[in-house]
């Protein structure tokens, strides 16, 4: 076995090599963790030209070479076939296995897409003493498809999907100003306060999630989330693709601290 | 002819109809200008991936779709065959032609790339009275490869070109802090202080543009620069491409101040 040299990478391992085949929220804390969509080299022009015009939502942090299962710019010896905890692969739309590597099934014409997560904004949330209540309660985030389109790329297209965490007013602020140096990861909040205005008829009820306690004198503060790419890749039903399952994320060897 | 509704918009309608072939430098202030490359699709994604992968020197403000020269989202009525002062055509490498349109010569398979260019973080410069020295000298900004290397991408590789601006240390943090809001044209600066730490032997005979004048107790400010990515594609020497000829760009509707 290889030394091991950060957390991060401990964390990818115990993925290769089975120990690991759960989620991936709070280990290696500090590190990046990314989304994962593999799409055959027919549809990656598309998909690159989607996330180039929709960054917020789509913050890309790597591509791979095509047909390359090495990714080397997010840290040692990563191997994206066996690196993350379980994946989710895709036949023409359905959901045919969740298996805990990839190794037999790759392919090479397929091309590997990283993409931000909020885990590392709400790393920062909570470095600032913000409140993130889905956090505080346990819960997933709550996430609502809305009335906002993205910029279409080719065969790509669909609704901006969004994230709510509640804060009060002055809160809600600083988090502007801290995500907003965060392009890397979702960026600055793309709404705040009323729900109706961007197409959510009901808070309490999310599309992707679990609702969370909105206490009186809160806004809602909505940021753009990586469901966005994931349900526009859905909407095309391509003969193959490859995701993370929900909430297995790669946790790459690029610090948290370095994307201000 | 249609309604003008920006002075941006009123630049490229001179280029169109001939009365402007000449560079667009201090030309409706407060608009965002543009790098220009047109490339067939064949290494189209390519060139996108070596985009993603070198923000600062190739910040992509759009990419069109395949075989349209019109760029909707860059302003009203933005046609990219006509609107630029003046382009220059290249075929394996060599330029054969600089005209002033380039609609009798569009093709099918096209893709433009429409880059992030210095004339909007020297605006944001000037106006916190910053000096900008070849501004100040009436002479083209001095541009220096590098032993930088750029992140490949496909067949595109190749050094980072840096632009360099003298100010005294305090002016040059407040530079930093300045220019690093604005990633969508070039962010902050790559280097400052000592050339030869990156591979610049004398900082007078600049690779490309004019040298400047350093005064006593100033540091060289170096940024990425927009030279990057045409030297990437002039190196290939592809079959056929189109860019804008030096300092003529295209003049968008997008606002220097939405950037940051």
């Amino acid at each position: 076995m290889m030394k091991t040299k950060t957390a991060a990478h401990a964390v990818r391992l115990d993925a290769r090599e089975g120990r690991l085949s759960g989620p991936t929220a709070n280990l290696a804390p500090g590190f990046v963790q990314a989304n994962l969509a593999i799409l055959p080299r027919a549809i990656a022009y598309d998909f690159l030209l989607f996330c180039q015009r929709n960054p917020k939502p789509c913050p890309l942090i790597a591509v791979s070479e095509i047909g390359d299962p090495l990714l080397a710019s997010l840290g040692a010896d990563v191997d994206i076939r066996t690196d993350i905890p379980r994946y989710r692969v895709w036949e023409r739309g359905e959901l045919k296995d969740e298996p805990s590597d990839v190794a037999a099934i790759w392919r090479d014409d397929l091309v590997s897409f990283l993409i931000g997560c909020s885990f590392s904004f709400e790393e920062a949330l909570l470095a600032a003493r913000l409140p993130v209540r889905h956090i505080e309660e346990g819960r997933n985030v709550p996430m609502y498809r809305t009335t906002i389109e993205t910029t279409p790329a080719g065969r790509f297209a669909g609704p901006l999907v969004v994230s709510m965490r509640p804060m009060k007013p002055a809160d809600a602020i600083r988090a502007v100003e801290i995500t907003s140096r965060l392009s890397a990861v979702h960026g600055a909040p793309v709404h705040v306060g009323d729900p109706a205005a961007i197409g959510i008829s009901d808070l309490g009820k999310p599309d992707y999630g679990d609702a969370v306690t909105v206490h009186p004198g809160e806004i809602p503060v909505f940021w753009a989330c990586g469901v966005t790419p994931q349900a526009a890749v859905a909407r095309i039903r391509p003969d193959f693709c490859i995701t993370h399952a929900p909430g297995h994320m790669l946790v790459t060897d690029i610090l948290n601290a370095s994307l201000g």
